[in-house]
């Protein structure tokens, strides 16, 4: 279902909106992400385009006749599940539909720009909302080495399960504790016990940390009892975000047997608000991570030729932090670490794949988190509990600061972005979440 | 939140619904079950109560004008979330209303009761669908003879976890595939590999099973960062139904490491159609488990004097079954096992109580299944797994029939009920679905 190329990634293409062709900025022509935005002192929610630094109100455009009628009624929708719904015919229509209403070279009659620029609302005045009702949430553990460092940490014994390189490992977070980029986080309280208590406490997590993940939105889905084969998944992936996946280590280590993880991860996931499609990331494709030697292949069911050429993104995914002492200081944010997506051993469409393998019905806005993105270098892994073995070996940041897991009043800043020459840079904005101090 | 036994709970007052006093009927006037109905032929879902063989449109009575202003708008809604939402006052005046409505002492003249059973649908025409929009679903574990039986054959050299004992263990179901009472259940492929087998396969499940649960429905519940206090757990449960956990328990062996039961589990689970409120459940209060004197106590946090002294519910619980070979002979269900929801090792307090101690929000409607209820005797055993110990030592069926785990066309109808001398006998009806073979 991976569209080619076509006009709409034209890299020589500009858009009439100016900052929209500012070679850094995460929003060009070649991008138009979608999400949920009420307009500052206005409260009904509607579905935005970014667009440089401006949001395009889609049920205004709709309303003016500008959009194509497989998508119109969807689009003025307060969430994107009916949009998501349609499937990649409609929500190509869309793309194509919007990247002509934005081009400078496709719209250049100033009336035509007068009159979808009245659908425009500055960035910094529109309040992001999530963008889908999700029904149900599922996080994936996709990265062998994220799954081996932490494995190492858990069970030095037995650091990679017999099962791991041959079922994609996953399990249902928690939908109704979702919240948008910006949303502070509470530090929970929660059970936990070292190994040398006699008995566990019930206290304030000391041992907080982030996830950096990549989400994406499941489309049309399936019926319950029918599955998705491997050569369809793409299509029913509506776009992708990113995610953070709080984690309170000390509650996961002392809960996490043999359910999995609960309370440790389900007060809080923050979703950057734009959804950016699959067809903006067409040029960004690799093949499917490359499997060691010994590695079994991929069971029937999840291989596709396709998938194992270009079942890849080359995506970079970041995390930054904020501390207390730095934003004082006026100090910019410190990069924590920097990954990619190339680096998963399992695809997104094997990871939709095997999720309705069993007849397990996904629906439009569903949630798929990939787990922690990190790759083998020790500066690309994708949370604390890695990045300091365990707190063990403090993270030190650019100004002394020794950070073993989270403080209050540190700011997490996940970014994504993907870009290689010869395209233009197509960016997933930003993921933020503030710690809070725990309630007293 | 215990309401104390007032005039609903009086087992010496009958309906004029004649239906509704049979003694082995479920639904008298002391139970006054909600749910989902639409008339047959029509579309629209409607909230009802059960009074014997009827239901009553409570969408039509307060059309009428005989429901309580509190809980009129919520009565009129096609799912009960609204009404969960209202919180115990609004719960007991409806209760109360509808008790005197249906009462033979309290409505005894003949124009009001034909204004009410204006209002009737026979229970044999309504079709029932699920009571709840489910935004989350979260299935539990609190039987430690369950816990121990499956811990043994899972891992025999520790069966029982250290954290089992002082955490209500619990993990994320899945929301899209809970389906109401009657709905067939496809066979599910997935992921299987034998102790022997160097590879696994992805093939039809051969270890099908259920699980006999108790659910609660959510209430008010609480604000993401806040928590739900110990004492005031039961103010935010509306009620209770029966659950049936189906589970593939080969792909389960093979998957559940490290992070839970996924496909295993998440193919579909089903869900009775009436829920029966805590109040109609008061007269059969009991104490909290009976813990072993070397057990811990619960921590402050899940510790709570009147929920050790009234915090269990003398509720039984069974399984039954129909092969395809009893059907054909006209043979009535023959029961798989009897347990009792007192046996469980945590109340429904602590597990909600437990389930948002960390600030994760509960939202009206939201599911939490007790996880199997077995009990000491091996008769208790609520699911295949353990009554057949893995399949090694099939169940006999009356007819002469091995079941190790569940065959196609095999039919499992859960039932509860409490009855005890000098209260009235309350149902929770069936829940009741037939194994669909896998698609080829």
């Amino acid at each position: 279902m991976t569209a080619p190329l076509n006009a709409t990634h034209d890299p020589q293409r500009r858009s009439w909106v100016e900052s929209a062709n500012h070679p850094s900025n995460d929003f060009p022509l070649q991008n138009l992400p979608l999400g949920i935005f009420r307009r500052s002192g206005r409260d009904a929610p509607h579905i935005g385009v970014a667009i440089g630094d401006q949001v395009v109100d889609l049920a205004a455009l709709a309303a003016a006749g500008f959009l194509p009628d497989s998508a119109k009624a969807a689009c003025a929708e307060p969430t994107l599940n009916s949009l998501m719904g349609l499937g990649p015919v409609a929500w190509s229509g869309l793309r194509t539909r919007l990247s002509e209403l934005l081009g400078a070279d496709t719209c250049a009659a100033a009336s035509r720009q007068t009159a979808v620029s009245a659908c425009f609302v500055p960035m910094e005045s529109a309040t992001m909302m999530l963008p889908a009702r999700v029904g149900d949430y599922t996080d994936f553990y996709a990265s062998v080495f994220h799954a081996t460092q932490v494995g190492k940490m858990f069970r030095p014994e037995n650091p990679l399960l017999p099962n791991y390189k041959w079922v994609p490992i996953g399990y249902h977070g928690r939908s109704s504790s979702l919240v948008v980029s910006g949303t502070p986080i509470r530090r929970p309280h929660g059970q936990t016990k070292t190994a040398e208590a006699a008995a566990p406490t019930f206290t304030v997590s000391q041992n907080l940390d982030y996830e950096v993940e990549l989400a994406s939105y499941v489309g049309p889905g399936n019926a319950q009892g029918a599955a998705i084969p491997i050569g369809e998944a793409e299509g029913h992936i509506f776009g992708v975000s990113l995610l953070n996946d709080w984690s309170a280590r000390d509650l996961q280590a002392w809960e996490y047997q043999p359910l999995g993880p609960f309370l440790a991860k389900n007060f809080a996931t923050s979703l950057s608000p734009w959804v950016v499609s699959l067809e903006a990331l067409a040029p960004f494709r690799v093949p499917a991570f490359a499997r060691d030697p010994g590695d079994p292949s991929p069971l029937p069911y999840l291989s596709h030729a396709r998938d194992q050429m270009i079942g890849g993104f080359d995506l970079t995914l970041e995390a930054w932090i904020i501390t207390p002492k730095m934003r004082a200081a006026g100090e910019m944010a410190a990069r924590l670490s920097r990954g990619n997506f190339s680096s998963m051993y399992w695809t997104l469409a094997q990871l939709l794949t095997h999720h309705a393998s069993n007849g397990c019905n996904l629906l439009p806005g569903d949630l798929i988190g990939s787990g922690t993105v990190s790759g083998p270098e020790k500066t690309s892994r994708g949370c604390l509990l890695e990045l300091t073995m365990r707190g063990a070996e403090p993270f030190a940041l650019p100004n002394g600061e020794p950070r073993g897991f989270l403080q209050d009043g540190d700011e997490i800043i996940l970014r994504g972005y993907a870009e290689r020459p010869g395209a233009r840079r197509i960016g997933l904005g930003e993921c933020r979440g503030v710690v809070l101090a725990a309630n007293p």
